[in-house]
């Protein structure tokens, strides 16, 4: 499928308000990947499907997980998550997306996991930190994101974490195991 | 053994200020055990021996851990978590303790996990907030603590986790797990 015609019908699944988000990521996810040595296309391609399912009932995403036997465990979870992996299947069979590390960029772009690619990270990151983004403290996470790709991730964790804290929200395991691997990479422990 | 016998041989694995933390625990973990309906006798014997291998060399901790295939991620993380698998196997075999409950209070009194037992959360709790404790937000579930075990339970996670993120350290999994199935336990998400 040509570039154009996926944007437009990525577009139609999405309010405008989320597809304005979308070419923030596409923006930010394309100058990381100029930063860090990744393939800039790559990065488009991810963050152009990122969020085709965020606007699927949520029934309609529990049923793709289900069927297809995805991250089964995420169903149990916060149903912000779901759209990762549903996202990931659709651009896999709906949009003829082959690349491996592409589908697990979007698989991954909301929970993270240990041992992320480049890609993935870059995909993660900039979908935290897209220009539209306003929350306390995303401009130390846009900061150091042109400093140190992991050292701003777990930033952009700590932050997530304490959020989720002070709302009395469960916390997926793999958002956990995400940023001891990151912490592990940068030599901490 | 008989309980005096036992009191002699723990305090005589650790320094004084060691043994006056394991009184506190012990009196705290009793008081727990009268206020939630478990029994109090059961609390204190977790309680004398929950810190029995803490000061023991690492590598003693280690060994005992990798020789009897206990939790062996635990390795992989924070010595401080070390002393609680190697704790509950010294009480196993060298102090005699068959009770699978008491084992296991004492074995996930640092990290806690899913799914804890009455017992489990006493000895935790107590370990937490016992009188010689003093650090920032402590009274706070000391206060909770009195009102309803899962909730001072959750805030004192939710402190470990928030210092931990502070000093840039990885969280345990089991220690997610364990804030996770508690906010399940409350009704919460």
């Amino acid at each position: 499928m040509d570039r154009e015609t996926m944007i437009e019908r990525v577009k139609a699944e999405m309010p405008e308000r989320r597809w304005r988000h979308t070419e923030g990521v596409m923006s930010t996810a394309m100058q990381l990947a100029e930063r860090y040595g990744e393939d800039p296309a790559r990065a488009e391609l991810a963050a152009i499907l990122h969020d085709v399912a965020k606007f699927w009932p949520v029934d309609r995403q529990a049923k793709v997980i289900r069927d297809n036997r995805l991250q089964l465990d995420v169903l149990e979870y916060d149903k912000e998550l779901w759209h990762a992996s549903v996202g990931a299947w659709v651009a896999e069979h709906d949009y003829g997306v082959s690349d491996a590390e592409v589908l697990d960029a979007i698989r991954y772009h909301t929970s993270g996991r240990r041992g992320m690619t480049k890609l993935e990270k870059i995909v993660w990151l900039a979908d935290y930190i897209e220009p539209g983004r306003d929350f306390p403290g995303v401009d130390a996470v846009r900061a150091l994101s042109q400093e140190h790709l992991e050292k701003a991730m777990i930033a952009a964790f700590d932050g997530t974490i304490g959020f989720l804290i002070a709302k009395g929200k469960r916390i997926y395991p793999l958002t956990i195991e995400a940023r001891n691997g990151l912490i592990e990479e940068i030599g901490g422990n």
